[in-house]
């Protein structure tokens, strides 16, 4: 279990001048989100992969299409090509969590905002969007799940999926 | 004047995280310079170029190509597929400073190293071979400034060398 850019010193660095600075350029972001990326990769999954292990990481490369690419108006082509360069593995499986807008805000609750979080909600409407569009684009890799229901509901709608697959 | 990554808060950063830091994957440490400079350009040179103004920029473009590609080792192809990416303005002229390894260390007068510094002599060699590679490859753009004697003799050696070209 691991999440981006968890799991390196280099990766919490990274995040909190992206969750914490006033002032970045989205293609400046871009390249931070891949730098912190490639690190992860390097030290936490490529060794988990090697050994055998089976990686389960919170964000990869889809939040890259959504936040960067429909979030902030960076154009597919580009991410497209950047992944091309930088080589790095595909999952086989995606699970994308799908709440509306307006839940995902609740469940903050009360929480102060980070840079990302502090975004209107026509942003995250096209962050959505983003993951809907990867999802359809790769429906063998993708499940996507209902996730508006409680804890247990959520779990149950992954383990079903899982099923279906394994 | 202005110097990479600085002039921007977001840059100074991620200088501080490249020459600090203990553990950087090259390529990594080549998607943070990147970062630094897409900011630096959008926030201090390409604002100064539209005025009309003449910017001189400690380091840039083939400073990546001497230290994460002859350096760190990181392809040629790689670094000119991710330029054409970005599309950075090209500069008209680049000064190139040159002096032996064991000069250059010897100017840092026992100031601690930072961790490009700290590398050994062998990654410093690469370094002044990559730039000398690219003066070679742009001849036109590069001027080899010979920088061992005085800060008057470097000097004039500078003014020399615009006025053959201007």
């Amino acid at each position: 279990m691991t999440r981006e850019p968890g799991g390196t010193e280099l990766g919490e660095r990274i995040r909190h001048i992206l969750l914490e600075h006033a002032s970045i350029e989205p293609l400046s972001e871009l390249l931070l989100v891949l730098a912190a990326r490639v690190q992860h990769v390097h030290a936490v999954i490529a060794p988990a992969l090697a050994l055998g292990q089976t990686v389960v990481c919170d964000r990869y490369i889809d939040a890259t299409y959504a936040y960067q690419g429909a979030g902030r108006g960076l154009p597919s082509p580009l991410l497209d090509e950047l992944g091309r360069l930088l080589a790095l593995p595909t999952p086989d499986l995606t699970l994308y969590f799908d709440v509306p807008v307006a839940t995902a805000q609740a469940r903050r609750r009360g929480r102060p905002a980070d840079r990302i979080e502090s975004e209107d909600a026509t942003f995250f409407e096209r962050v959505r969007a983003g993951y809907m569009a990867r999802a359809a684009a790769a429906p063998a890799r993708f499940v996507t799940v209902p996730a508006s229901g409680t804890l247990v509901e959520v779990g149950q709608s992954v383990v079903t999926a899982l099923d279906g697959l394994w």
